[in-house]
Order: C-alpha cells, then sequence, then structure tokens
C-alpha cells in the first residue's frame, strides 16, 4: 500500500478544515465597522487556528514521507489525528462565540474570566492537544518495526520523544491555564504557533527533509 | 482509463463528507458546559460516523488496488456509494438532533424509545447500510469479467460474499432494532466500527495488500 | 502545463460541489416521519443533482484525459464549466425549498404550478444549462489547433457537435417547459439523468476510453 | 521535498473556497424572481470573487511549477496566501450582505454611498489585496537563492516585480476608492478580473510555460 491515497485523503481533510475556519466568520446587522472591531476575537482565533493547522500540515508532510510501509495501523492512527484536526472549525467558532462581549473593554476584560470563556478556551486548548497527541502516536508508531525508510537509532529516541512531550506538554499548560484565565491560555497558544513558523523554519529548512528535526509535533 | 481520478475525486468526497460531519456541531448560550454535557449524544454520533467513514475509506482504498480496469460501470458503481457517503453528514446531525434531551435523564431514556428517536436512527442505520450495499455492489463487480489484477478463485466467491453480507447484515439488523430501540442500535453500530478498528487491523495488516481478507465491507 | 493540477482542481471543485448537496438536507421539530416525507421533493433534488454533477465528472475525467495540450485558454473554459457546476448545490437549495408544501397533497399540486415553483426550476435548467455549455466550450476547444492527443476527422466533428447540442440542448426544452409546468421538467431532467447513467454505461465502457464517443455533455 | 503534496494541498483550498463561495447564495420567502433580481449584486460578487480565486490559482499553478526547491519558507509563504483565499466567501459574503437593498433604485443608490457599504467593499478589497500580497512574497522567494529551475537574470527582477506591484496595486486603488464609493472600486475590481481573463490570455499561453510573463499576480 502506497503513500499517495493517505497523503491525497489527509490533505483534503486538511484543506477543507482549514477552509471551513473561515466559514463560521459572519457579521450582520447594521454598524459594520464596529461589529468587525467587536468580531477581534474571532478573527484572532481564526488566524492562531489556521496557522496551527498549517503547522501540522506541514509536520505531517514530513513525517509520513519518512515512512516506508504503510499499513492499518497507520491508517487508523492518522485517523485519530484527523478527528481532532476536523473539529477545530467546531472549537474555533465555540471560543470566537465565547470570546467577543458587544459592550465595552471593562465587560470584555471580565467575560475572559468567566467560567464559559474558560470552558471554550479549555475545549479549544484539548483540541489542540487531541490533535498534538495524535500526530505524537503516528511518530511512536514510525520508531519501531522497521516504519522508516532511514530507521532512528534507538539513542536518539528519547530525545525526539521529549520533543514531541514538550509540543504536545504546552497544550497542557494551555489547557490547565485556560482553568485560571482564558486569555492566557489564548496567548500562550498563539505565541506557540508564532515561534514555530518563525524560529523554527530557517533551521529546519536546512536540514534534510526526512530528518527527526524536522517532523516535530505541535 | 487510470484509477488516479477515480481515487482522487473519491477521496475529495470522502475528505469533505468526514469533515461537514463536524459542521453540525454547535452550541449556544450561556452555561457552556453543561450544553456540552447535554451535546454529548452529538459528539457520539459524529465520533461513530467519523470512524465509519474512516473504515469504508480504509476498505475503498484496498479494494480498488485490487481493481485492474476502470470503465464507465466502476465509475456509477462508486458514485452509488459515494451517494451514502455524502449522506452521512445529514443522518448523523439528524440523530444528532433528535437524541439529546436537555432536561434530566429520565426525559433523555424516555426520548430514546420516543417515535421520532427510533425514525432518526433507522435513518441512520439506513444510510449506512445504502453505503454498505454500493460497496458490496463494487465488490461484486471486481468479482466479474477480469475485473480484479489477481482473480479470486470462483471457491472464494462465496465465502468473501458472505463476508460482504456480514457487514451489511449488521446494519440491516442495526435498522430492524432501531425500530425498538434506539439506543441498542447505535450502540451495536459503535461496537461494530470499534470491532472493525481494533480487531481487524492486526490480522488484515499482517494480510497480503490486495487480498480478499483485506477489502471488507463495514 | 500538464494535466495534473487542472484535473486535481477539477475533481477537488466536483467533490465538495456534490458532498455540499447534502448539506442543505435538513429536518428539525417533532414529527420526522412525517417531516422525511414532506422533504421528498428535496430528496429527490438532491438525487438528480448528484448522478448529474456524477456524470458530468465521468464525461469531463474522458474529455480531458483526450487532450494534448493544456494552455490558459483551456484553464479558464475549465472555470467557466467549474462555475455553473458550484452553483448546482444553490440551484437545488433553492428547488428543495419552492417544491415542498407541507400541507396536504392538493396543495402540493398546485405550488408545483405557482410562479415561484416554475422560477425555481428555471433556475435548475438554467445551471445545469450553463454546465452543459461550458463542457461544450470545452469539447469545441478540443477540436481545433492539435489540441486533441489523436485528432478528431473533420467530417465527424458537426456529429460530435450534434451530440453536445443534443445534451445541452435537453436542459433548453426543460428550461422552457418549466415556465408552464414545474414537475414535467423535473421529470425531464430526471429521465436524461438515468437514461445517461444505465443506456450510456455499457455502449461507453465497450468504446475505446478517448474515443468521442465516451466524451459526450450532458 | 516534492510539489506534489504542497500542489494538492493548495489545490484542495483553492477548490474548496471557490466553492464555497456560493454557499452564501440563499433565497428564501415569497416572489422568488424578484429576490432574484433584488440579489443582483450577491450574484456579481459570487461571479467576480469567483474569477479572482480562478486567476490566483492559474497564476499559482504557474509559479509553482517554475520551483526548484521546497522549503519550510515557502510552506509558510503559501499558507499566508491561503490564509487570505480562504478569507475571500467570508468578505464575499459580507459585500453581498451590504450590497443589496430591498426597497428601489433610489434606496440602492444612496445605500452604495452610505457607510457600511464602503466598509464592507473596503473589506473586499483589502482581502483581495492580502492575496495578492501574499503572491508577491512567494514570487520574491523565488527570485532568490536558485529557487527557480530556470533562473531570472538580475536586471529582469525589477520588471517582474514592478508588475506584481502593479497587480497588488489595483487592490490598493480599489480599497482607497471603496472609502469614497464603493460601486466604483467594484467595477474596478470587476473589470481587472475581466482583463486579465481576456487580454491577458492569448499572450500567455503563447509564452513559455514557466517564463515569469506568465506568473503575474492579481
Amino acid at each position: 500500500m502506497d503513500r499517495t491515497r493517505l497523503e491525497a485523503f489527509s490533505d483534503g481533510v486538511f484543506a477543507v478544515a482549514i477552509t471551513l475556519l473561515a466559514l463560521n466568520l459572519t457579521v450582520a446587522g447594521p454598524g459594520l465597522q464596529h461589529q468587525l472591531y467587536e468580531h477581534r476575537w474571532s478573527f484572532a482565533a481564526y488566524l492562531i487556528s489556521f496557522f496551527v493547522i498549517g503547522i501540522i500540515w506541514v509536520n505531517h508532510h514530513v513525517l509520513i514521507k519518512s515512512i516506508a510501509v504503510v499499513d492499518r495501523t497507520l491508517l487508523f492512527l492518522n485517523l485519530v489525528l484527523l478527528l481532532f484536526v476536523v473539529l477545530i472549525p467546531f472549537s474555533t467558532a465555540t471560543v470566537a462565540q465565547y470570546l467577543p462581549v458587544p459592550n465595552g473593554d471593562v465587560k470584555v476584560a471580565m467575560a475572559l474570566h468567566s467560567g464559559d470563556v474558560k470552558v471554550a478556551m479549555a475545549l479549544y486548548s484539548a483540541v489542540f492537544l487531541g490533535m498534538s497527541a495524535g500526530f505524537g502516536l503516528i511518530f511512536e508508531w514510525t520508531l519501531h518495526g522497521n516504519h522508516r525508510t532511514v530507521p532512528l537509532p534507538p539513542k536518539a529516541h528519547w530525545p525526539a520523544r521529549l520533543r514531541f512531550v514538550g509540543g504536545s506538554g504546552v497544550y497542557v499548560v494551555a489547557f490547565v491555564v485556560s482553568l485560571f484565565n482564558a486569555i492566557a491560555a489564548f496567548i500562550l497558544i498563539a505565541v506557540v504557533a508564532v515561534y514555530y513558523i518563525v524560529e523554527r523554519t530557517p533551521t529546519s529548512s536546512a536540514a534534510a527533509p526526512d530528518s527527526p528535526d524536522d517532523a516535530e509535533a505541535v
């Protein structure tokens, strides 16, 4: 079984999920300029989710390229990853719905600490955590049974895993933080996305395409 | 005519259908935590439909790989399969809409035996049955006229068909059960999905990729 | 410029359009069984549109395979075809919205002859006509300037064109009929779709894959 | 890292975005013919956005073909382009929502100069500008570091850039114009789209497929 359809199906799901994100952006009624301003958290959530899906797509791209064999186990592990990718438009829409409060900055600040916003942000973090864990499962699978075209030496397994736990760890932290302060968790997730795009890109593009350095989770 | 575009189009439909599933997950109004709890049946229906589409995609993958010739008959049989795949977001949304009852566990239990829930679950089972039957038609087509790259010996036809009837049979049973008890039919469909993922995966991944054992309906 | 991305993009649009069809199928409120019955015209419209898109996809598949050169003109003619394909979920939803009348058979019969239903059905026919004309434009383009890998002899041009005018002609007739009787136009479109699937398939699958016989419009 | 998945993912996003455009076309209530007339601006906006996405897809097609190396930087620059492509259905729906005014031509004319319409059209122009700038970033990237299979001579860099600034410049002008007269900005964007399709197509199809002339922004 070759990689072509696994990639085609996954790319399709990534492409649809990333495009559906913007489907939840809707404004209505008079005062468009004011409304766009009030939806600023929706746009921020859209932006972050867009790049998180983009980053995981790039990493998925690199990881699947390093794989020698496609079996049913991989196909179903991939489904677990996609299960959470598909939930991102839902969690983003939920965050966008509970973050904006239309009546002034004071109420916004209050709302950002109220119960519903925290639950929405916990859901947002949990879906990213699920996606990251699904990606970690695929990576773990590649470490065993000659699944990689170029096997990773055993002593490199733990460093590689730690990098993945580090990636997923951010979302665990964001989940816990969201229970206390939603906006702090939101900023944490945004900062990590920016870090992955700006900071890791030059290093990774210099590395070999199927080196473990390139295949890191978000 | 080659398999490439048949696979590309089918993968596109599978990918869009599986992603649209989550489009029906929406929460609104105050009390997000409580609302997420009340939508638990929606999430369960989403989860089951996601993996049923995932399983049929994997099986479709394997079955199309075994095919030597792509003709118009196959293209239209494939359309019959996709016709029902495309209906899954609709049937899932319908089940999700009629299953949750917001006012306490007693009413949930009652609702699960009321008329509308049974009709919704019958529809849910019927769409899966149509999908399974569409897949069975493609499989039947592969058995005849040198359509497989490696022909299946005639004595293996009936065992292979029985496995397919077995697959479709589960949905016939679920359809009948749904007329009496919706939740029992729901659990039956969920159990079969779990069985296909957990139980069949190791066996199947050990088998040859285009052996009939691998190409089983759901 | 190769055919790969033309096919990939077109397949993507076909796949999304065919899947979005079912997005307009929604039921709500008590009395699910009765509601499903009242939406029977929606389901019929869904079914017809699904197979019309399916048929045009199969024909597109065959036609693009016969092409030797992909230039900008072809890319934009292809966009004209896709412009109307993308409108099919809209025209189908409009027909489905204006066809069903919930209060008894007499009113249904009356509604089927009222003004709005006729306009909806004229729109439905017009979108299919636009799609068919877009396909005809691509076919016309293939006849000139060494665009086919196997050129069609000039004496075969008019018979081939007539077949295409015949295909588009059905939608012209359906458009005119819809102004007098919506249901008659609906049945005409349905019958032609069934004819293309059932009647043409065996003949076409026997013919050479890139013969002009195979590449007929709907 | 090869171009295949970059193209597949991008084609998927383009295909979904172009198909979702029509999802915002909805009519309801009695008087369908009148309603379709009142939605004429929605249909115009749909038409323009469809062809703008189509043009950028064709240009993306040509530009990616000229690339020798796919690295992480390109993948993220491509994400910036797609970020704005995905926003086009949203900006189109916003324009379509604020342009039509149902109560006679005088009010339409007035509405077209009112504040909300200008903001909607400024948003519409800004999203196209972002898309065009994203495309320009990819083009700029191709000019450096042996990224093209056939390098562009340095003296050709500025003419090529000017053509891109020219493309993006139209949207800057449209943005400024929209602050004074929404309909004028709308017509400007439409005229440029028609120009790119009708005027540039013959020239470009005569040129070599990976010449810089072919890869121009919109």
